[in-house]
């Protein structure tokens, strides 16, 4: 019977600042990073991987608690740790002193995403079965049982959460046979970074549009006049029938947003995301009342269930944009899809960073197949870089991400990226100029 | 011109867990710590002292954090640091890789009200000047400088804060006298843990009623009958007259909160403390309109200006309880009383912990004299331990805070108890039974 032996954290980061690639008005410098955790186990070829994301200082802060957090995995059995996934989840969140710098939230919060994340993708290696496919070997009552539900029951009850996974159950064949012959619809935001020039803009929706893509997002709100110069350019090359969606990461305050919205709305885009602060539940509603028929859109830093179950309450939001290294993993994501059933509100999660899209790709199967039964108004984000670090990477085409098929949660990454990326140690931040980064 | 030359974080942690000091129905084991900055300069005896708040495991995760958080302050000048409060604030705050970690919440905000804490300190310090009285010299418009309005516009904007701090300014001299006739009101914890005894409770009463306490406050949530009984002993005590306070440390869910305070409705509490999660603004609201004239008090994990500016407009708050350490300091918490004096909203500060009460004392001084100009429902919490730690302790006689006079917030501890209580090679712990505290 297989033990896990230890678990490493891993300080990854990658250099992305320097090409300006994930630039938007709030974030002009990233660097994206993993803070990466390896369950070992003492089963020749059997580990679990899995990571949050960060986008660059502060990374080995999140390492550090990411090893706290895992420490009471080892010495026990795979079985054990992976057979009550629920159990397991509950044991590593149980820890009430490590509760106060929380709860739920910030660097703790990321941490038990990066450890429960690498705890399901060992659950789905040892069952030999993509994330999604593991999930949909479990019953509606194993899989709530997984779930918390801590502060929900005034939406979500346990009994109401069975009530709809069982009532998907039988359609389930059918939808997955869609999936394997198109796949997931998916949207690219790999044209619109706030730090490309006008010729790159314009180059890389054209080549968005070659490639098949129907949906294209685009960064706003550092400036107002370069962001009108800048749609203009857009919509010159997608042309009014392709969908524009718009992203402001949290720059503006509610009146302001209101205002550059209702300016902004002459380039008919479907959804403004992040018009304000990530916690603003009522801002958002006040937003998405003024600035209708444009959608409002959040989540990538949605920290916790308790603050999305308020913005379908407050009816604040049209898109619900959950993380999947920002929430506690699967535990903590499932019942936020069975909310935004509940609600009626589509959920497009958020991706890119590293490795979000070989993540969200397992969520958003899954969704379908047992969950939303619809694909109507959902599109998953992509965007094309970093892809080449993992050793499953995900594959789109013609604007849809095609099924997984290698067991796990796509999150191993290969050990040549490990060692050139680990930070400040593998031979790539070696040999880096000391200026690109801040070091300390 | 002093300079300061380096900034030291220590983790300092009291075995508060070994007599169950502290304990309620969420935090069984609390060892009360704090992740304590010292900004040492060139100038001989001038260093600022501040600290966040924590309650044991992860304290070094804070000081981490606090560690680099506070690096950008080496090398400037004291009087460029402390003379222009809001840029200090703002410059330590702009790192938008840490930004992502957060924003504002978290092991990340607790580090930065660390840091900005030992700052304001230091600028109290060097003006030889308690805080309160540091804030007194300062005029509406270099206040509002200081603050961080960000995202609140909806609510306070610089006009509005500029417009309340100066209506009160003709009353301050009255307002200052009363406290330094009467001190500032309070009420305490000390008697009601739930790890205590009955008649450990039952004498712990008494002897608040005798030293003239009119408030005292009970924990409650882990088991009802037991909450009925140690009640019931309660009101024997203190009688009919005194006000009781009750506290579930966020232990139930909306509908249970409901239920049970409605039940413990009939000990007559004026209010029930984080009935719920601290983040589900619309679940208090629910609990607010079900267990009136019951009042609802929270914010001791109220974790940003944002969500206390929520609370506010969805009226889901009797009572605004603001940490002094997990609010970003002075900057973010003058917003707070600020937008709790638009909605007319008494602020009872969170206190007791590792040196709170040293802190809030400040708060409440300044909040009577320049904001609220009122003491109304209004009283200060003040929990009876620890302060033989603090170069300037806190003073209470008859219920009521004596008026800070010593210079600075309040925050230095002694450097004896710094070395015995230095996690994990302090003297104390050092000797201290491993099994004591569960060490990785």
């Amino acid at each position: 019977m297989p033990t896990i032996t230890q678990v490493d954290v891993l300080d990854i980061r990658f250099p992305t600042s320097s090409d300006q690639d994930g630039s938007d008005a709030m974030n002009k410098d990233a660097d994206y990073s993993v803070a990466y955790v390896i369950i070992q186990t003492d089963e020749p070829g059997l580990c679990g991987y899995g990571f949050t994301f960060t986008i660059g200082r502060g990374n080995d802060i999140c390492v550090l608690a990411a090893q706290q957090r895992a420490a009471p995995l080892v010495g026990h059995s795979v079985e054990e740790i992976t057979n009550d996934l629920g159990s397991t989840y509950r044991e590593l969140k149980s820890d009430s002193q490590l509760r106060w710098l929380g709860p739920d939230k910030g660097v703790e919060h990321l941490a038990l995403a990066a450890v429960m994340n690498a705890v399901w993708d060992l659950a789905a290696r040892r069952a030999r079965l993509p994330l999604w496919e593991l999930l949909s070997t479990m019953s509606p009552k194993q899989l709530v049982d997984t779930m918390d539900l801590t502060y929900l029951s005034d939406v979500l009850t346990r009994d109401r959460a069975i009530e709809i996974l069982e009532a998907g159950l039988e359609f389930r064949p059918d939808r997955l046979r869609e999936l394997r012959a198109n796949g997931y619809p998916c949207y690219t935001t790999s044209a619109g970074w706030l730090g490309y020039s006008d010729a790159k803009l314009r180059r890389l929706c054209q080549q968005a549009v070659d490639e098949g893509y129907t949906h294209i997002k685009i960064k706003v709100g550092a400036d107002h006049e370069n962001d009108l110069r800048r749609l203009q350019i857009v919509r010159d090359v997608i042309g009014p029938d392709l969908t524009l969606m718009l992203d402001a990461n949290q720059v503006w305050d509610v009146p302001e947003a209101i205002r550059k919205v209702q300016d902004l709305a002459r380039f008919s885009p479907r959804w403004i995301e992040e018009p304000t602060s990530p916690d603003d539940i009522l801002g958002h509603a006040a937003i998405r009342r003024a600035v209708a028929p444009v959608e409002v859109a959040t989540g990538e830093h949605g920290m916790n269930r308790v603050l999305f179950k308020q913005m379908f309450q407050a009816e604040a939001i049209d898109i619900c944009q959950l993380d999947s290294a920002r929430l506690a993993s699967i535990n903590e994501i499932l019942p936020v899809y069975l909310m935004a059933k509940i609600f009626n509100v589509p959920v497009c999660p958020h991706a890119g960073g590293v490795g979000l899209c070989e993540l969200v790709q397992h969520l958003s199967v899954f969704d379908y197949l047992a969950i939303s039964g619809s694909l109507e108004g959902r599109v998953t984000e992509y965007v094309d870089h970093l892809h080449e670090h993992f050793v499953d990477p995900c594959i789109v085409q013609k604007g849809a991400y095609l099924l997984p098929t290698a067991p796990g949660y796509s999150a191993k990454m290969f050990d040549s990226s490990l060692e050139a990326y680990s930070f400040p140690d593998g031979t790539y931040w070696k040999q880096a100029v000391k200026t690109l980064y801040k070091v300390g």
